[in-house]
């Protein structure tokens, strides 16, 4: 296996450049990369210091998103070969479009805007975790719903916090899941339930670290909440995710988009 | 203005088109553009039911991530204008490393990864949210401290959702504040402290929302309650972030590397 530095360089957060740099990278599985973030490099004196940094590594790879193009001439000094998103798939827009691009400083990719709105909807999902202020529920943009333990309040707080949405959820207790239907609370809310569901091995293991050898961690037991939510899901046609294999980003993006 | 729709498509998740798509369109400020998602485009199938609903849309633009380069070619036949990060990064990248990309399915950025990690740090920061269990405190990659609804608690689910840190959070009450020092069960833990701040006025914003027309919501209290915090931070010459501008992005960016 051969070892490469890979930095990260952006005038922001990096949050961009650091997934442009995962997603080409995995494609190079003879190589390990050790990836080194440098965000907010932001005025010619810091990307002078990184350039002089990236100068002193052997082979490093560099990869950024400098909006403004100064900055960038100022990373090739480091004689280090520079991927920038916006050199390489700039030129291609512009032409496209028939204008030059401007630099716009690197605080308008999505994830900075409407901060208000999505602390507000942290708040919201907090709120109306596991359950609470049921009084609340209509003004969910979505409602999750499943056994203890299925990944709800974590899928919650993600897509309030990425997203904006304002996402409660609401726990199918061994009581609710004996019932022939929903809880009545949520029956008024069906257009907005989302069910999560995930294997009973998973279940089980997960639990186990929480309570370790109670009835409630047991095999036996996740196998049997996990049918009996399925078959209400199923009564009521819900959309269900099974978020065995899947990573949060994943959850989300499938409960966003239908 | 003139109106673009410009297509997010990818693999997996889309998480890295779209925020590519916003980096570069942010530099097209004449145009306003719609962003339309279409994430787990993994199949010939998909591909070419995609490359349909493009083809219908005039001038669109279409971002890609798509690893494997025969649904990059489906794309393609929508005529429309393809900016797939991968066909515009990876030659570059081959030709320094000098070996062919290998399509690997989107499956590989970084925070599809470790699951397991970042969900325990979610409930990690959930069970030490605003001063709970402080006998834990010991366990916590960082703690941020600060007044009332400075955003300690949607800071700390961040990073601990986005890169699976432990991160505790502590209020600085007004019994707190009237103190010299800072609460004495934070004091064994001052190498891993970093101090939220922010402008009074917004401050008040915030806890207005909240308590309209309080005393706790009131300018006066808010500059008088910030200026002892910070008091307090000097003090302990703690690491103080001031948020008033930030998104949680950029907080979280800052708390990471400092």
């Amino acid at each position: 296996m051969k070892n490469r530095i890979a930095f990260c360089v952006s005038d922001h957060t990096g949050v961009t450049v650091e997934a442009v740099a995962k997603s080409v990278l995995a494609q190079f599985p003879a190589f390990e990369f050790s990836l080194i973030m440098l965000p907010f490099v932001d005025s010619p004196e810091k990307a002078q210091a990184v350039a002089a940094r990236i100068a002193a590594t052997t082979d490093a790879l560099v990869f950024s998103t400098l909006a403004d193009p100064a900055l960038r001439t100022l990373l090739r000094g480091s004689h280090a070969r520079l991927f920038d998103v916006f050199d390489l798939i700039s030129p291609a827009v512009e032409n496209v479009l028939g204008q030059p691009a401007t630099p716009s400083g690197g605080r308008t990719h999505g994830m900075a805007n409407n901060y208000e709105l999505r602390m507000d909807a942290v708040n919201f999902s907090l709120a109306l975790d596991d359950g609470l202020q049921p009084q609340r529920l209509d003004q969910a943009d979505l409602i999750l719903i499943g056994v203890s333990r299925v990944g709800k309040t974590p899928t919650a707080l993600y897509l309030a916090l990425q997203y904006g949405l304002r996402v409660a959820n609401y726990p199918l207790t061994p009581d609710d899941l004996e019932q022939n239907g929903l809880p009545g609370v949520l029956l008024a809310h069906l257009p907005r339930l989302r069910a999560l569901t995930l294997s009973a091995e998973r279940l089980a293991a997960i639990r186990q670290a929480r309570y370790p050898d109670s009835r409630y961690a047991s095999l036996a037991q996740c196998r049997e909440e996990l049918a009996a939510a399925e078959r209400l899901f199923e009564r009521h046609a819900l959309p269900v995710i099974d978020t065995t294999r899947m990573s949060v980003e994943e959850i989300a993006a499938r409960l966003r988009n239908p």
